[in-house]
């Protein structure tokens, strides 16, 4: 049984969505990932999505890029939390995905990432089952601490560096 | 048998697209217009387009504000031409939804008008169907010959005017 | 005990805002609302936030508008889920308080709905919670029926008024 | 008699356009392409058109980058159905381009695709003549058949890919 | 005879254009002002701008908003400097206007002012003609050591005012 | 003597205002070359604007990128018409300096032209000259001729291509 | 002897002004305002620019809408800090001020505040001159303080409106 | 003790803020370099804006990309002046960032530099620092004057070889 859905519109957007996938596994959260789209592929989305749900699903995550009508759709077919990534491509460098995403019409939220923001969009599906899962919550707790750290880390050996240097 | 379909998202889009539907009806030409949207209501909308393509209609327009997926599902759910009119809502004026509507992935076009555009909206729809429709393809010529006019007249106005002045 | 906190960065942002409040009330849901800033009032910032992650609330609504930091500082102080809602305001309408929300940095996501858009950030909140709540669930479901059938009247109306007019 | 024609303000477009070409053939349709410009050719450019719609052209492909007049230029010189594609080049990326074709004064429409959205152009001028031609009507029914097969396809690659991993 | 002419796309633009007209006035030169369309009468358009540079003419001010065509379909109709103004209009308050003139193509330049400055275009025109007339040039030599004046009394009476609350 | 004088903010800029310096001697006219800055060398930059003005100068362009002031100051400094070349550098790509540029406060134009639009700005130049000297207007009557010319032969052979294909 | 001088483009900039000038009257320092222009006034801009710093001014406050070259020039006439305020005016509501104003190029900075923030401006003047004065610095920490207090008070004021509601 | 501290959000911006560095070596003050992020390291943020306060700090530059909390953060944390860069990165290519900086709420200001204007920020501290230090005040006059020294020279090349192509 997956908690987490992955869909995307192209398979060509798999190359930014695996920082995703890779935060999922890091987590250790069952998930799935699927290639369809809102437009070519409609009744197939929309089919993914109810089952989705219903064998237990909590949390989607979609991502497309251009005119991105995706999540919006996906938003649409569920009552799940959809969290919404719009891909950089094409002349508007993901601004378009963007505010296609982002500016849902009253009624169907998408909670929105930054642009091409795979990882924060794995993230962000954690955070919202570690609000109901105290083991995961603790691990969202070492993550941060680890980011921390490693922020840490770089300060340190820059002090270190600018001391070498005077 | 309607030949042009005019679906838009919300009865607040009414108000703009009346432009379109007097065009339509000053070329007798017979329409119908529906109500739906592509979050809300997506099944209803999907089979009123199949029921339009169906019945022998031969072009839709689709309008919407903000995230504006209407028109980019309509146009994944039938073959015919699909002519997309972003509406001016909120606090990016249209742009969100001229690019939500313009900016369609390879595969499923949408004939994109300007922001607001509803009488070029159903202009577009009327000269689609003239290029099979010698009649209809008089009145656009009628039509554009008594715009020319127009502009005849306001210009002497503005001659007399001036002349007057000086 | 509230499960949802609602902050926002100004008492001016009320106005919008409770629309957000009127939608948690209409799910019965536990909620608290505070005033505070992330330039202002960071350690009081700062304090609810962690008071309001210990006592058990489970997602946190974050209003701001200008360069909107009040969504990123909360989303750094705690990790229950986010969400950012930019206010419109100022000469940029709004674009300032979405990019300064919705592009946040590689670890701490912000779940980001659209300019102004309370009502959504509510709905959001909601279907976080209901992923993990029967009876909530049961509640979204029934929101989303009934906005369909609103839906269906207008466009029944509309359809009456056409037939009055041919 | 060619019932599609492509003009273009470069030969410089000609590399993005070829993939409209190549739909036009795909579809077996008859179509003619012309290099001309709204400014350095004006008459030229109108001359073409007018000849194009007198020897039974259905529907009018123009291209054009920067500040691109030219297919609004063609939209006033014939009552055909004409479709814009604005080009990405120099500092706007196109941007400048999709406004100067999008957002046509009232009375001349032009129906706009995506920046650079050559193939797009090529589905809609097909899908135009597809409404009044049931034989093409069923090439366009594949290929969206065709498209949603690929999709799968794609989708069916990772889904092994995925369980190789696991 | 006529050194400056004055085209504009719509009899809604004299409003803002009286601006450049009054300017005209001020300097005593010899205009024309023409309302005509770059799309619904690009024949009458192209007459006027050849006969205008036939009888003498020196320098057309053109102005139009949304997709501006106008300026840059006359520039390519005459070797005339040609000042083009991108009015203020619609749902992009004239950037589209600013874009589809500013961004001519290589090769037929437009001397864009800003978006509205009616005035500015006006002043630019009686410069270009200055360059080549003493007595017009010490006009404009006059209108600036005026607004230095203006400026300079403007200036003072803020000092009055500052002196008599301290 | 210069009747055109060409000054820029940097010798980086060289590199694309060589276009302008091209038309130029392709005209065969009399310029002078300048490198100056609106910030770094104020006195210095409105000097050479006197004395331009003072030796019989007729046309200044001025290119400059980011908050490009030098074509305003240039502007305020002599009643000469000035043309402004919004060059392409930093974050913005030269929107910033078209902005800079194009939105000049009324009472003291400039002339603007595309984002490094050069060639266009020294054309603008030529046709200012041209229209108070025959020989000059020839000379641009030939380019433009000259122009078509290649539009032709480019579509010539693309004809020929289009054959050869089919 | 003024620490603070406030230079502003026009008259018309008063009105958004007047917040600077009450933070400067609040802070007991001693100021001058200014009205000149970078373009119809540039020598006596830099005139008044020199004579302030020479009588031992130490922060200029300049405010510019459109095309905004005063804080830029002025920054380039003195070694003194200025602090640029865009003003919102004209089509781009302040956007061609801020990036017209903040993007300067590399050697002359200028301290840019946010679109219309004339507030700010002064706050920062304050705290530039603070750095160096610790009876200003109790100053600007006891606004802060009130600033805070203002904002709890907001906040309880919110808590007894809702309590009463419950 | 460090009169001026520079700090950023993560090691990737030591790339560009290397000539901030730079600029305070040439002008021989003492500053310090700090690597912390608003987001995964707020206290540790603010611990060290409060101790650099505290030690005699006068000037903090902050620089930080996306949705750039870190200058507004710092801002809030002290009273001392804060000099925020905007970096260039992502897809909104420091729009995001610059707008998230500049557009400060009321009460607590940002001085604004360009995007990626890391020189600019450090000759800005600089500044600052200038108007109470005459030394420095010669310093920085010799800065500029090498600045015009250099441009001069850059433009003397120009006029030889210009001469030599002639």
């Amino acid at each position: 049984m997956s908690q987490i859905g992955v869909i995307m519109g192209s398979d060509s957007d798999l190359n930014v969505m695996e920082d995703a996938i890779k935060i999922l596994r890091q987590f250790e959260l069952d998930y799935e990932v699927k290639i369809s789209s809102a437009h070519r592929a409609l009744e197939r989305t929309v089919d993914w999505v109810k089952g989705f749900e219903a064998q237990g699903g909590k949390v989607i995550i979609a991502a497309a890029g251009l005119a991105a009508h995706l999540p919006g759709v996906v938003a649409g077919a569920t009552i799940l939390p959809v969290i919404g990534v719009p891909m950089r491509s094409g002349a508007l460098e993901g601004v378009d995905a963007l505010y296609a995403i982002v500016q849902m019409p009253p009624g169907i939220p998408v909670a929105t990432v930054g642009i091409g923001a795979a990882r924060n969009a794995a993230l962000l599906a954690v955070q919202i089952l570690a609000a109901h899962d105290p083991e995961l919550s603790n691990k969202v707790k070492n993550y941060r601490a680890k980011m921390l750290k490693e922020l840490e880390a770089k300060d340190e050996a820059l002090q270190q560096r600018l001391k070498g240097n005077s």
